[in-house]
């Protein structure tokens, strides 16, 4: 197989989507986590542990992409990338679900009860969420890719 | 063509998605409009909004598919395969990120402060928020459906 198709498995442009989508995950982690009493809320306890899974789950991608990219031999495997397939499909819709989440949920702490949400603390976690959509964009546009490589192989 | 995928477009088993599609989509925003207030909420509002925009979309496809099953000549134009599954695709992510918003608001108004929601309201916020959740499923697998069909046109 030489036509590969740009952000698929081993491409440098699928590369720079894991990574992409690890830095976004890892943001959204760390804005949501880090001072913030996020376990009081169902939803955002939800989105940290989405992004605990989707953030070893791109890097371990992105590995993946690098060292092809640098011994110039792409994953060429059907069962292999029915299972990257797969696993994006699962990641990005949880990821889509619990961004969702988030973004309602603090729209809701900000408009109808502001008691409830110091603004310090309510902009990290619309941050949060922004950074969670960005990373649901391109964990779903990597799925895309490699299902259109899919029938090829 | 004559292997037809069952499920897609033109087929019995596509015309009982939709169907169930419309059902749980009419039902959805049946318990979430009436006799309940759902203006004050913006999720709510995006439910309300989506499944407004779900429901004549799975209802003209479900008289599509029926009148398909009805003369035995189902619909095989690429473009048009492809106008569906874009749309189904634009739907089933809109509906799944209206359904986790409208789950999760209804979580925090449950579990954070009960005197915010009565427990008749809450219910049936919950109901209307499952029943999104199935019109998600159902619309996520007739976008596979017709995606599977659409290299072999």
């Amino acid at each position: 197989m030489d036509d590969v198709v740009p952000g698929s498995v081993g491409t440098s442009a699928g590369f720079s989507l894991r990574l992409g989508q690890t830095i976004f995950s890892c943001a959204s982690l760390l804005f949501m986590s880090l001072g913030v009493e996020f376990y009081s809320y169902t939803s955002f306890c939800f989105l940290v542990t989405i992004m605990g899974l989707a953030i070893p789950w791109s890097f371990t991608l992105a590995l993946v992409d690098g060292y092809s990219v640098l011994v110039k031999c792409p994953v060429r495997k059907r069962g292999l990338l029915l299972i990257i397939v797969l696993g994006d499909w699962a990641l990005s819709t949880l990821t889509l679900a619990a961004a969702s989440s988030t973004a309602s949920v603090v729209d809701l702490l900000l408009h109808n009860d502001g008691s409830f949400c110091p603004p310090k603390f309510c902009s990290r976690y619309q941050v949060s969420a922004a950074m969670a959509f960005l990373s649901w964009f391109l964990s779903m546009a990597s799925c895309l890719f490699n299902l259109w490589l899919l029938p090829s192989l």
